[in-house]
């Protein structure tokens, strides 16, 4: 649960393994072979035993591929890790051409020729992937070829962890708010609504969320790696290691889900193939492996889970507002000891920031888990959006400057993920004026009523209109969905500008406006908010939706610069600070109450 | 150049009509044919010989496609056009199913049989359109078959009016702003650079941008009907009637451009294709009859000449400035008039106000056409968004009513196109309160400032937020692109859900947020836009773009409720309308002073 700060890699071994992998290219006659960072399940976090990509670079981050060819190497990454891709790699290795979507094509080109063959474990790309890939190298005469097993995993040898083998535990009705057997059969209704025999499941939060279940495979997603089958008719198969099902949990898929070995998968889809069902798959989250089994079943589709995971319901929306409250008082307690004690003279650090703060949610013991590695950036880090703290960054929290602490967490009740800026002593003038502009966004989005069919996309602009009058903006987008008790990130909807979901009363999303000042400082202020119907105005016609805050936690008065904001907007600011107030007020215990008080004034 | 308010249709013929085609069906042993609105060049207006749709079925919107069987017959049209097409067609001769991209295949399933074939004129339909038929159709073993010539032609016979003659004349440079080789140059650029050795163009309004030049062979649109092939290298060729091309512009073109017959344009797709060269056309726009002709050599792309010709050149820009003075005071001499005739009792009704209009405009001596059917209407016909007045529905303007009047002109130097909804009489206070929110999205975009890639679609919120905040919306787009002395619809840009392509300094865009309540009034409020770069506010750190609002005519003040405006809203009123005053008082002439000062006081 508790976040680590050092990078552990072994620089001197690279060298070794990149010539073993360059040995493996000549006996399988291949001219290169493609590394990226996904697992067979293509989420954002993976297991020790999955970090092929850092084991051959020592590249640490999210997001990657690398390229080993027979004389040349590449790492490529997005615009978040061109820095630290060169600080983690050896560039007398690899080449960091920039993003795979743009620079892959042009690299492999350059470097290979005419006939040569690229391998590719076809477990680790989706569909989608190879099939883009495929049409990009043709016209250059260059082939991908999977390969039966993946090389990287030869040469990695004993030195491996093992798979993940958490247990898997079920997740109460109390929580989940809705049976297995309902969630089946509103999959099974998709399924025949589109004439689809059976979908493959390659997700795991969308077959956590439809058996009830819930693991702890990777870090801060309570989720167990799994694959499964659900036909549009009788029950549905679950291929998982035996070995994680705890009795509890096999007692309550028992007569709702089959419970069959990983090994087991490759078997049923023959069988699907062999039979001619159509069956479902995503292209862009199945891998190639999985579609190569179907052959002509295969039907390019949606997961049908997502839309409905992502519309919370009653139980999941009560547990939410729960777990915010809780949240909210436990974030309270750490900014109030952090004021405190940077009033006091004493020094804090970034480290200390995430410790105290994962204390302070550790005391609620209800916390499961940290809902992703906080983000704790003083003074110019903050201005790094997608900064992690690590020993060798570790910056002192400094009199006038700014602290960013993006953190989150996971309760059996819910996830939250809550992002708060503070000033450290007295912030400068421009520093009041640029956090007053972010919150105008985020109010602007909290405030918003639209109607039927809006788009995450429609609503985006109403968090930028602020910075952009003041010739501003931040590079990333404005909200995503979040989970119950699952993925910190969760699609189908977003505020963004590709946020093409409609957006439906029980989704929940983060509202994350920001500024960065780069060298300077960063700002973001970060609520969840649930989509809600909203009452009809006086003389309004249309059915329209609002959103409710569910984050119960103060904003940095001394930021907000009152001139700059409207009635309503202040109006807005002071409603929010009672209702925190009110809601944690309670949980806040009594050497916090006065800071409590102090922070929510009114302004 | 004047509107015309009768629908001319003859009833009596079309049972005959119909009968004669299903004969013709019988002897191409078709089961069903295609009867589509649009012509060879797919655009909004079409020549009196190709008004096909109209004369088969009675049906004259500017949208819709029939469907003739042996036994059964339907026109679909769109939301729009769902009480005018049973107005107009008799509905024990066709069905009215709705919209042709849902209800088509269902119809023609439901009515055909496997193995059936459906005749289309493939001049007629676009490659895109017939691909996705043909694919909605396979599973029901329908298919599709060009036919060799028109079905309707051949019925049509004697009495089908001559095709459009209109001469074609030169474009000034003093007006154009760019010569006709630096356009060429500048599309074979664009060939060049994606490997493409031609260009089929299909739509008038891009080649006589291309070539500047313009024509008169439909209404309201400046264009001459014609196709033309550009290559890569090498001089472009345009297909048009000899009869239509003046001295003048032939003198214009010698030397830049290939005069051909129209019929030699086959013969030179069949060149192209026996060259296996690349010729790009634009699949959504090129008919099928064209596409087939290319074969192989057909390369889907977009209209190379599009986004060139939607970002305006200074001269362009002058001239729309100019034209907008121009058109401004004309208008205000007509609201002025409207508002006297209207105090000294006189009845005005739809009709009366659109021919004063025109003459107003008239007056300048400098229209050349109206740019499209004035939309006039008073009271419960303003809330029809897409309202013709016509001698049947002509209404008076009544006191306490609305009266909305979208308009416009095609000048040398540029095309305007306005929404103003005047009080007639005293408005009620919801009037006034509707009329303020929509002018409070009309402000909110005139007042964007916005950074480099947006999209319209990222604006078109801007306009509804007041709406929306109140439970109100309207159900159109906010703005469209609109032409330099061409047509008054252009893309690639709008604002809207759909408004895909980014903004660019020099595009000319429609603002017109609106509200309509049903079987009471609409209100409308449209001036068109320039995008121009903002200059850098204190303290902005990045390329922002703004826009400048060109239309130049008070907006009705009796109808403000300033209490719902902020600060800045009052003061953007308050500084357009002292701008209105300054630019066109000296062209109103001493009779209108009076009505020009009290009409844009400040509130």
């Amino acid at each position: 649960m508790f976040q680590t700060f050092t990078v552990s890699s072994d620089p001197a071994a690279i060298p070794g393994r990149v010539k073993r992998l360059r040995a493996l290219l000549a006996e399988h006659e291949l001219a290169a072979v493609l590394v990226p960072r996904g697992d067979e399940h293509q989420g954002e976090y993976v297991a020790p035993s999955a970090e092929r990509l850092k084991w051959l670079t020592g590249f640490s981050g999210s997001a990657g591929l690398a390229v080993v060819g027979k004389r040349h190497a590449a790492v490529f990454v997005d615009g978040r890790y061109t820095v630290q891709v060169r600080a983690e790699c050896d560039a007398d290795i690899f080449d960091f051409p920039g993003l795979a979507r743009t620079a892959l094509k042009g690299w492999l080109t350059s470097k290979l020729k005419r006939g040569d063959v690229i391998g590719f474990d076809p477990q680790l790309h989706t569909v989608a992937e190879i099939r883009r890939l495929e049409a990009a190298l043709a016209p250059s005469g260059l082939t991908l070829k999977p390969t039966a097993r993946n090389l990287i995993d030869r040469i990695w040898g004993s030195e491996r962890p093992a798979a993940p083998m958490a247990p898997v535990v079920s997740h109460p009705m109390k929580y989940a708010g809705k049976s297995v057997d309902a969630k089946i059969s509103a999959v099974q209704k998709a399924l025949a609504e589109a004439g689809h025999d059976a979908v493959v499941l390659t997700q795991p939060d969308s077959i956590c969320w439809l058996f009830n279940m819930r693991g702890h495979d990777v870090a801060h997603n309570p989720i167990a790696l799994c694959f499964a089958v659900v036909p549009a008719k009788g029950t549905p198969e679950l291929f998982i290691a035996e070995a994680k099902v705890t009795r509890e949990a096999k007692a309550h898929l028992e007569g709702h889900v089959k419970i069959s070995a990983p090994g087991a998968l490759k078997t049923r889809l023959a069988a699907l193939r062999k039979a001619k069902a159509q069956v479902r798959l995503d292209p862009e989250r199945t891998s190639f492996g999985i579609a190569k089994a179907l052959g002509k079943s295969a039907v390019e589709g949606s997961d049908p889970c997502i839309p409905l995971k992502a519309v919370k319901n009653t139980a999941e929306i009560k547990g939410s507002r729960a777990a915010h409250v809780r949240d909210g008082a436990a974030v309270s307690r750490f900014l109030s000891w952090l004021d405190r004690t940077i009033a006091d003279g004493t020094t804090v650090d970034e480290i200390t920031a995430v410790r105290e703060l994962e204390a302070a949610r550790a005391a609620t013991q209800q916390l499961k888990e940290i809902s992703f590695d906080t983000i704790s950036g003083s003074g110019p880090n903050g201005a790094i959006v997608h900064y992690r703290v690590t020993e060798a960054t570790n910056r002192k929290l400094k009199q006038g400057e700014l602290f960013l602490l993006d953190s989150g967490a996971q309760y059996l009740d819910g996830t939250t993920d809550i992002t708060r800026t503070v000033a450290v002593g007295t912030p400068s003038a421009a520093m009041r004026e640029h956090f007053t502009l972010v919150l105008k966004g985020h109010i602007a989005i909290a405030t918003a009523r639209f109607p039927k069919g809006t788009r995450g996309i429609d609503l985006d602009p109403y968090a930028r209109r602020a910075l952009w009058d003041h010739g501003l903006d931040y590079d990333h987008g404005t909200g995503h969905g979040v989970g119950a008790y699952l993925s910190v990130h969760e699609g189908p909807q977003s505020i963004s500008r590709a946020g093409s979901a409609t957006i439906e009363p029980g989704m929940i999303i983060s509202n994350e406006p920001g500024y960065y000042k780069e060298g300077a400082y960063g700002i973001r202020i970060e609520n969840l908010i649930l989509v809600t119907p909203s009452e009809k105005p006086q003389g309004g016609e249309r059915e329209m939706m609002a959103f409710e805050t569910l984050t119960l936690v103060p904003i940095d008065r001394r930021l907000i610069d009152k001139e700059l904001l409207t009635k309503d907007e202040i109006a807005w600011i002071n409603n929010y600070h009672a209702r925190v107030r009110e809601e944690i007020g309670p949980e806040m215990g009594p050497e916090h109450k006065m800071w409590l008080e102090t922070a929510t004034a009114p302004i």
